[in-house]
């Protein structure tokens, strides 16, 4: 049952309550954690769709051991003393019966691959033999295939039913708090800024603050030794960082007062800065976990309702604390673009029932903040079909996840 | 600085939204990881404080791999088939330097031990020894005690100062929802219920749903099959963790309709059960994490603003992401027990300025809900008054939690 | 086929050339080792047996992983810093197939808990639970039982067939310098002694050198921190050693000088002294690995014939490398009693042939060292009887290994 | 003390006792593992001597888990299932204290690196990112520089003090069979073979029975898949190698009659061939060890005095275990060959005495077997003087090891 509630309140962007945004980068510890098991997530489901005929087996690679490593970074190069760890833990089918003899699956070549490939091409400056043992400890389970195939796991022509009660929430649209700390991250670690400031390393934290019209953005970027040949270099490349960030808030603000901040935790005259041979603080100290980082739309928002759910590394036939996390954010952008105008604000909340199929949530509910002059119920009408859309689409978003076309991080 | 705002919307108890609320209980893999990591983080103070003169070194031990295990349970028994794995992650101090001499400092018996503690008197059907393996994997850091020491890790007397730029988020009251949620697994985990209930094994996750009058509470409770001889033993045990939630909710309940199910992801006629050997669903498959279970106010509440910051492992000294989640949810508590009849709720955000004393965030606002006829100004500035208190008082706090005074899950 | 070969060389007692003989006593990490392993393959054996309807199944878990911890002892007590570890490895069959349905296995279960009872009978002074680590990394295998199940593992009523091209070497009777080294170990880590001298750890290494009429004896005994509370009481336990070393070469010695020497690493000025928390030096460095200590017959005697190797761990059923070095020496010690006054000494090589019988070795070799005025023909025939008696009493062998009648190291 | 004995015996090659000997290739699992452990301390010692003005620090990692994976080979390809596991074990000095500060030292990065090498250059069909994983779990210790030096350590102008009471055999020369089993290995695995026969892996294992003149040679050689199309191909294989074998043996050959046999535990009719993806049994089931292969001098010989010490990867500097192990055999080899004509065949035992110079052994024993007609009391005096200058001789033999110019297993 979908339900919509029309809100009076301002609209986030515009609430005398200070915004909180945070977003951790491609390289920060959290989010490559939570990219390796969404990577193993896509790399079994692959395996298991091209090997046994379009049937989808269940895994859920959604927790991780990220162990930090040991370095003594300094201008110009360094020590790796020990190198990072990360080793993939859940569960996933390894072994196919038919007709009673087994068929194997190479679960922990297949995930370590993919998490090879996600350090490899996340990292400019990091060796991954070297610097990187990578495991999968995942616990192996057998399906049988002999008989009548498990309905609910099959993908075919019945709707999957739900694995628990879960919620999923989203919200549109982005407030520009919310767009100045995620665009900065993004364009900070484009190629194109690692070709003006090479230095610049791959692990980026941005946190935004907004009090009233005054955004104050602090960013922490693990700044890569060999592009650096002493401490004025290194003040150098935080100026080009500063300077990036700020061309980009430009483009989201309106008549807000921005501010930048650069590695704030440094003490200069201590030579505490924050130098790395890799371009990520994993190399030193800093470990991750899946699902403590951005959530499914890309960033962390105390100040709003926000599911503590892992949608990384779940499977994506019928895991509905992920499926509902990304329909929710799918859907209330929807319904903000395609009733541009009527809708100022959406907030989704899912809420699934175990068992039951994935298209009939025990409980949806869309908070509306629709401008003046708004006909509530045509617009309040619309929004839920769309979202039951969004729901009933369930087979386009599995695909596209599994093409990897957009991250849930 | 800390600002009120005053807020005009319903409390969340009578809200026309849903809430949702949900409890991971003490036996539940990320309760379990969340426990272990505050008890090594206890073990480690404790040990630092008793062996250095009462210093404070630090040690950041929040991440932890819960590697589930392998069970065949049936009734009566059944057969542990791999252990389960828990390590603990991060940092700790293992090497104090005097006068160029080294103390080393046993950081991996320490947690071990913790751990092993966390396991013996959180379950009462698992064999620590034969079913888990107990191992701590944290990186290794010195400290120079010959010189002048780190004051900010001192503990002396200069205020600490925040490691880090982040959020803590809190708020009261509780809802008749999260009441009856909070206080359900409590109860079912009390050595009352389990005298009367030997077969409920400590592994329980509570969710509540309110929309409008009705509340529906899911119980999911791994059994402990050794208590149990058939299906239905199994059935008449459900039928007692379904009475005892009811007494519960009993008494929170106002003008609501209380439903409760308990284990709905049965599948009685395929012979599916919720059945364990040793009453955690960590024997076999499900993996825990630190920091994925409930917040710093033992719920999680997808309606309402949290934060995503993991409280438990980390240092109680000036890790500020630990110490506000635990400070906003006192002062919430202390004003709206303070001046009641005048606050209704209140919810409390703030933010931490690295390098700056920790008593003196950068920003915390209070959103205060006021009774009618109530003098905003003076109530606000009471509030603001409790909160800088609580900001203050942080000795108080760090030795609360050293003692395990309360849970930080 | 087995020929006997008339040797006119001295026995090696009575030899010019110097004997050297050594024995890693039941503490000693490389023991430990070997003793776990083969207590794994007991354990699994039984639980084949017993599960299976008497059918013996595959395994081979002759590698281990023994890594040392660290620690600090004192007079008096001390501090571990680090477990040990110990990890067994190999191979297992954890999967019975019948009928096309999965029948798991506990390896791994079944392992730790035979590792976890090794160290428990083998230390006093160990705390297994806080000092150790256990774990099994062994490879899983599927055997299908549905039709007709492999004859050669069977152990039915065919004769196994030997699984490699492997050796096995033994010989009798022990010389002096043999069975006083032997026994000491025996002696002093008996209850009887541990009595006397309770700080007498389990972890003794005996070796000694025979030189024409004089043997040297050296034994290093890790002694154990908590019953010394001073230097003075850590000599007076080495004095109690000493004492009882010579009892027990006095009852072997016949006209030899015998000198013992007892911790002679020990640098008692430096304050160097072979002190220790739980009794082995694998609490602080001494790491251990199967296959690396005493031969199949107790002794490690680099003068003589000796094979390479590792019986503790392999299979029972057809491992001819396990098999005929146990069959070697029992045939040898049986020739020398049965043929007494005949036979001096007796050395026996084996030399198996890969998926023959087992009790028919491509090459067997008796040398055979007679007394004057025998008949060799009649005696060199009685001593090939006896080796192939021993040969198809394979049964008695193997049964005997099961109940564990005698240790493999 | 050296002393030296004529002996009447037969040499070994003309001996009626049937001559036994085994070589382990280049790619087999125990030879990798020795190779392994000597590349981490010859990594090790390269650093030290390299980073700290040419001071030799302790350690000793002679001891490793190696645990083999699981593969599917098939003619063609196949699927490696689970990657082989490569960690090496013992002590390593990895912090230098100068004037009370430390100065940490790569430890696990550098074992890593030399590991991955000996994997790289060894194996021809093997990708050691994706089919290995490699650790190194070594413990730690510290070393103080400030002060005076550890001596025996120090490897300045002192000779270093013995570390432990232990055995050094060796022999010389090698009879026919030694000849033919390792050089066959040898020629195998050259580049020159792998040209001519690109099927054949790294892992063969020589064995070579002599009985009277009849010459058994058994090759197990894993083959590579990728380069078998099908059975017929693996046969013609197989047929190559037999071959190549025999060509070597004709070049030892005398008067004897050679036979070849290769991969004689193939069941063709079952499909039960010695097929690998990778050229060696490790990537499915077969683990290695250290110190359990070919003795110091290459070959495997349980018909002759062998030593159970394992030389890989202990220190080069005050280890007598692994040094008399290597001076033994290149003593016996330079008496042969400098006093050739007269010693027929040569067997040194040396036991060293713990804390005396390395130089000055507690007994050693040289065995000499003279021709006729020579002066016996002559010869053996020049044979003590060569063993003497042998072990006076400890820096070349340490520059040796270092450079990895010869292989010590």
């Amino acid at each position: 049952m979908i339900h919509a509630t029309k809100s009076e309140r301002k609209p986030v962007g515009k609430s005398d309550f200070p915004e909180m945004v945070e977003r951790k980068g491609k390289g920060h510890p959290d989010s490559v954690a939570d990219e390796c098991a969404e990577a193993c997530s896509r790399a079994l489901t692959s395996y298991y769709l091209k090997n046994f005929n379009g049937r989808y087996f269940h895994h859920n690679v959604d927790k991780a051991a990220y162990v930090a490593g040991q370095a003594i970074p300094k201008f110009g190069g360094g020590i790796i003393l020990q190198p990072q760890e990360f080793e993939i833990i859940g569960r996933a089918i390894d072994t196919a019966v038919v007709a009673g003899k087994l068929i194997p699956i190479p679960v922990r070549t297949i995930c370590r691959e993919a998490i090879y490939d996600v350090f490899r091409y996340t990292f400019r400056n990091l060796d991954v033999d070297k610097h990187v043992i990578i495991d999968a400890r995942t616990k192996s389970g057998s399906v049988d295939l002999t008989g009548l195939y498990n309905q609910e796991m099959n993908g075919g022509d019945k709707v999957p039913l739900a694995n628990d009660t879960s919620f999923g929430v989203g919200f549109a649209p982005f407030s520009v708090t919310d767009n100045s700390v995620y665009s900065i991250e993004k364009y900070l670690n484009s190629d194109k800024f690692k070709d003006i400031c090479p230095a610049s390393g791959e692990d980026i934290k941005v946190m935004g603050i907004r009090n009233g019209k005054d955004i104050e953005i602090t960013i922490a970027n693990a700044m890569v030794s060999k592009f650096l040949k002493d401490k004025s270099e290194y003040i150098n490349a935080l100026d080009q960082v500063k300077e990036g960030a700020l061309k980009i808030a430009d483009k989201f603000k309106e008549d807000h007062n921005v501010k930048i901040n650069v590695n704030t935790g440094d003490i200069p005259e201590k030579d505490l800065l924050y130098l790395t041979i890799t371009g990520t603080s994993a190399e030193a100290g800093d470990d991750g976990q899946v699902g403590r980082g951005n959530r499914a739309n890309g960033l962390i928002t105390p100040g709003r309702v926000q599911t503590l759910e892992a949608a990384a590394g779940k499977n994506s036939n019928n895991h509905v604390g992920k499926l509902y996390s990304l329909m929710s954010n799918r859907a209330a952008n929807r319904i903000v673009n395609e009733l541009q105008g009527d809708v100022v604000e959406c907030q989704i909340r899912i809420v699934s029932q175990i068992g039951a199929p994935i298209n009939k949530p025990w409980l949806a509910d869309i908070e509306l903040l629709t401008a003046d002059n708004t006909n509530y119920d045509v617009i309040s009408g619309k929004a839920k079909e769309i979202l039951q859309a969004e729901l009933d689409d369930y087979l386009t978003l599995r695909q596209e996840l599994l093409e990897g076309k957009f991250k849930v991080w």
